[in-house]
């Protein structure tokens, strides 16, 4: 049996991970630059902001989970490659404020977001209208939100959501898959899980236009 | 062989019928009464608006189609059944300034609207942001685009359209007929035929607001 370091102490001392919030994160200070942040919000085991990061030099990527577990094999695999533009956030999105000033996100990604299904869950959704208040505080004007699921109805929601609440919608697809963005697609872990039970994904882009 | 009527002439003499404009039509004159106006474009054999005219004695209908000759049946049909509250424009969905005021109209139903798939008839689908931008002109604060569709691009398309171009998406559905909108719903010709061969149907609605 092996022996998993704890947890919390583990997270504490790794400087990838913001564990607990004394003041506000300085984002540029923690990647040492100020390139475009993207967030993954329920990153989960992140293979898919990993393999952006590896990638993409000129964006810093952040994954949030509110599990804490969840984030034990990312920052592991961050550390390990010694990826610079990588960080990660123990913490639940309803507190999102805590973490980011105004106008300081570039993109979001919702990756197969819980559906929370049931009706008196509806507030739970990542794409409810209480968070996309949240999102539309810490993204830039123009800024984006990516949003891949295999839930019908958090994908019809998610629409809805965000074409009511200062989103436009771009770059829709039932079938991600059988579409001209399965090219460039980067498969998360759930996709991965979906795909070979043959789900159909959808996507969709919002785009953050005050005007 | 029967005989046919001279259709122009026909429509000419037929009360119900918008021909040809020489002035501005005067809605409140033609109809009687300053009812809402819910107006059908393309509407073909308009089963859908006359059963609508039927059971909604409130609401004043106009079909609109730019092919003569799909207006022959419903415009017989309406003078047969005595029906006050609907009426037809034989015209273009281009010209729909030269018929109504601003603010005249309470919804527009698109039903199974030509597909146009070509990216080079893009500007000829009734969702196109030119099309949309006559809409927002006759339609009230608060009026209504309702739209059915068997056609997955044309939906797309329209989402992102309707969403980029001052609509709130809502009550989207991708497959209409097992859905809760089903046992409200009316079918039109081209629903019938596209059911019977065992088609899906999209819906969407989209809500104008300015703020
Ligand atoms: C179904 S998993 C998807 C993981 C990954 N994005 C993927 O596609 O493989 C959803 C993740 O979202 C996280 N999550 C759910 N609600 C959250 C919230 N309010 N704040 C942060 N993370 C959340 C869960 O802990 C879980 O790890
Ligand atoms: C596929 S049919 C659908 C008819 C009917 N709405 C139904 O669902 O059974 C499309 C109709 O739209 C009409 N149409 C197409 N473009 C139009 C335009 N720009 N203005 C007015 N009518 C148009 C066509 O003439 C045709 O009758």
């Amino acid at each position: 049996m092996r022996n998993k370091p704890h947890l919390e102490e583990k997270f504490k001392k790794h400087p990838l991970v913001i564990y607990k919030l004394e003041d506000k994160v300085n984002w540029v200070n923690f990647f040492g630059n100020n390139h475009p942040i993207h967030l993954e919000i329920g990153t989960g085991r992140s293979d898919f902001i990993l393999k952006l990061a590896r990638e993409n030099h000129d964006i810093n990527f952040i994954g949030m989970d509110k599990v804490k577990e969840a984030l034990n094999y990312p920052v592991s695999k961050a550390k390990e490659e010694g990826l610079p533009n990588i960080g990660f956030i123990y913490g639940d999105a309803r507190n999102l404020r805590e973490y980011f000033d105004d106008d300081r996100v570039s993109r979001i990604y919702l990756n197969f977001s819980d559906p929370w299904t049931k009706r008196k869950h509806i507030k739970r959704r990542l794409t409810h209208k209480d968070f996309l208040e949240l999102y539309k505080k810490i993204l830039i004007e123009g800024g984006e939100i990516h949003l891949k699921t295999d839930d019908y109805n958090f994908f019809k929601f998610s629409l809805e959501s965000l074409s009511q609440n200062g989103f436009l919608l771009r770059n829709i697809t039932f079938d991600l898959h059988h579409s001209k963005f399965a090219e460039d697609n980067i498969m998360t872990g759930y996709e991965k899980r979906w795909l070979s039970e043959g789900k159909g994904i959808f996507r969709l882009e919002g785009v953050f236009k005050t005007e």
